[in-house]
């Protein structure tokens, strides 16, 4: 059901400080930044082979990543998984006792659609499944 | 340099007690169960496309692991990018002013040669570099 990484998400205070370490350390290329209105961040998108690294940066101070970032600093936030069916994925965890922050997949940055699974039923990892939404260019 | 992200670290207090959310939520198979006794762990590795999932389980109450879930709780440790080359990868950082946990590599689980950034010099990621060890088959 589930089909490769598609992407970790880490939680920044700014991203252009994290440039110099992405880029310039690590040797990656920042493909696209992209403003994500409903969960009040700005991210910015490393590909790594199958998978994206997707940088954080909350625009508001009541922003889920602000409240994680005044909690643990800077770091990995979640881990998503790509999948052909999210709404699918998520059935199956909720019929498996998971606790789910989304019942139905939500829109989310890069023309995805996207769920997540509460962490307190994930050992503590933030998991989201995403799909490309239908219609949308494949980034993959 | 860096070609793909081999596996992502993740803490957990017991891999036997992880496996149904691992297998039975996320429908992911266990290849194989690998003790590392110089980090002092049990590892168990889960494919998932291009990367692994690798749980973490401590064996020994000063084993690194066990102090970062007495910190942290359960939760993502570390994020290891393959590389062809990883004193290179070292090299590179070390030169880009990067606190290192290696200035060699040094054996890894899952017959690999890897090397650590400290996460204060990486944004709150623990970073590994890792390759094949010379004359090591292959698992990707």
């Amino acid at each position: 059901m589930i089909e490769y990484i598609d992407h970790i998400g880490i939680a920044v205070h700014s991203i252009e400080e994290n440039l110099p370490h992405y880029e310039g350390v690590l040797g990656l290329t920042c493909e696209r930044v992209e403003e994500v209105p409903s969960q009040k961040v700005r991210t910015a998108f490393f590909k790594v082979g199958q998978t994206y690294l997707e940088l954080l940066e909350p625009t508001a101070p009541d922003s889920p990543v602000a409240k994680f970032l005044e909690k643990n600093g800077e770091g990995v936030h979640h881990v998503a998984f790509h999948t052909a069916d999210v709404q699918a994925a998520l059935d199956h965890a909720g019929g498996k006792g998971v606790r789910l922050l989304h019942e139905k997949p939500v829109p989310g940055a890069h023309s995805k659609l996207v769920g997540f699974l509460h962490p307190k039923s994930t050992h503590g990892v933030l998991t989201e499944f995403c799909m490309n939404a239908p219609g949308a260019p494949a980034h993959d």
